[in-house]
């Protein structure tokens, strides 16, 4: 069984850069990835990475993924991960044990297995994203990039003075309606049951729709028609609607199956709950990116939690393995 | 007095990145700079921008203030800020009376004052960085970028096999002499008085002596000679050491004197209180960067901070302007 400092699960804006923190950190690093790229990768235009005027998410991904693989000791897997458990030779991190003890801090280490194959961390972080929910409706998927978007704050400047739709019932999908609002030309909210945003959106949201900026459409969509871009999106009640764009804002699956067997706490959202250090409950276990439960959640935020986590694992791995080490050794100070 | 949506003191990698994303939330946004680039400009070689396997802080930043100038919303000036103050035509923030009172939220306007100019924004956000504290000898200004370094973070790997020096006692200068370890053949770590640093810390340092990887030093550094790059370092009993590179870790001075009339809470190390979302005690006012108390200071996390403070102010600027605006005009909501 293969051994690392530190294993990654999800190799996209925010797995890979705690990658390439966590080898300059001198970590043995493995990061396991089941799709290459993540979220970022299928998005057409990226304009809010800082120093990126415009990039495709593919080339943005494609460079960080290459500084990544500058680093011998970062070794990327594409392979499925089936579990990650606690390795027998640990105990399982009880707090309330750790703290009635001496020992200030105790220690994990962890079995990751895939199909192929079983490795060993002293940390691991999960960078595993969200699944977006998508409406399954005709023309989503064959416009997707090319009409279709599941990110206003990404790609709203894209459709400046365009008419779009944004379609969901949530407090996100008021909230990107109304940032289409300050670009589009006009925004169609289209909603299924009610609104449920919070009461300052919803004012905000009057505001708009008094000016004609926005239109509430309570209703489903039926299809999403096009030629090379979206140019229209048809109403269950046959109703066809002239637009460029259609953004989709109906939730989303943060990917936790395999955090469950660790005890890792989930937020309501069923997002992992990390504080500003991306530590999650259980010692040696991190998170960064979109699975977290940060409420803006962009390519660079989740980079920048991906390196604070390497640097979270890299503290406790000194601080939790190294020590001990010491400590068997000699038991001088430096003066 | 021209007015802005959010101006942003400092245009380094936390000010800028701000700036894109204001503008990218359609605020009118001002930038105001001392020295263009902020402490990246200084450093010759970044290696640990997600991305950018190896680039010149200067390039780097170039990119980032292109990226930034791309923006119709966003003017860049080039002024040395005299005072920031709440203007008169509102109250000062006071929590408790907000609270009090049924208003639940108050707002702010603020005043920035250049030696030429006067400027109103509803939101200010701090990325005014940190002033490295210099050894003042010579041949550290000669030879900065040219061996002599202030981040072992960034620059550690540039100095693979190669004998170093650690100059400082605190904890940082200890934390950063055993990452230097990491990498270096040797690292001398030179103090003036006593090692200053967590217990672990020292733990691990002793072992790294008993290992021959680090050579403690109890002395003031004299002079940092070179010819083209360092080659030695000078202490006050006149002996030489042969070594590449020589790191400063001696403190620095965040530049927080512009935030004195505003109240904006600092802690102990004088830096700026924020919390996850970028924000201060003051409402309306944010901070980002290497100003503000995060422990881990990197170009990427000051970046995430600086773009989650334009994210804050404009939910800010929506929640206590647009509603109250809204509110002398309409008492209807949508359904």
């Amino acid at each position: 069984m293969e051994k690392f400092d530190v294993i990654i699960i999800g190799g996209g804006s925010a797995g890979l850069p705690a990658a390439i923190y966590a080898a300059r950190f001198n970590l043995k690093t493995l990061v396991i990835v089941k799709e290459r790229g993540g979220l970022l990768t299928s998005t057409h235009l990226v304009e809010n990475w800082p120093g990126e005027i415009a990039i495709s998410g593919l080339d943005l991904m494609e460079k960080i993924e290459k500084h990544a693989r500058s680093y011998e000791l970062v070794s990327i897997k594409e392979e499925e991960v089936l579990s990650v458990a606690f390795s027998l030779q640990r105990k399982i991190y009880d707090k309330k044990k750790a703290e009635s003890s001496q020992e200030k801090e105790t220690k994990n280490e962890f079995i990751v297995k895939t199909a192929k194959n079983q490795y060993e961390g002293k940390a691991v972080i999960f960078a595993t994203g969200t699944l977006r929910r998508k409406l399954n409706v005709p023309g989503e998927k064959e416009f997707m990039n090319k009409g279709v978007s599941y990110c206003a704050t990404c790609d709203a400047m894209l459709f400046r003075n365009k008419i779009v739709a944004m379609i969901g019932g949530g407090d996100s999908a008021v909230k990107e309606a109304l940032l289409l609002a300050e670009h589009c030309s006009k925004v169609y909210l289209i909603y299924r049951s009610n609104l449920r945003a919070e009461p300052i959106n919803l004012n905000r949201l009057e505001k708009k729709v008094k000016e004609g900026k926005i239109e509430l459409i309570k209703g489903n969509v039926l299809e999403i028609k096009g030629e090379r871009t979206v140019t229209s999106l048809v109403l269950e009640d046959k109703k066809e609607i002239k637009l460029s764009g259609v953004f989709i804002e109906i939730g989303g699956t943060p990917q936790t199956e395999l955090t469950k067997k660790l005890g890792v706490k989930l937020n309501e959202k069923g997002e992992i709950i990390i504080n500003e250090n991306s530590e999650t409950n259980v010692l040696g276990v991190y998170a960064a990116g979109d699975v977290g439960n940060h409420e803006f959640k962009q390519a660079i935020t989740g980079a920048s939690e991906g390196v604070i986590a390497a640097f979270s694992a890299y503290n406790y791995i000194n601080r939790a393995f190294l020590s001990t080490e010491r400590k068997s050794s000699s038991k001088e100070r430096v003066e």
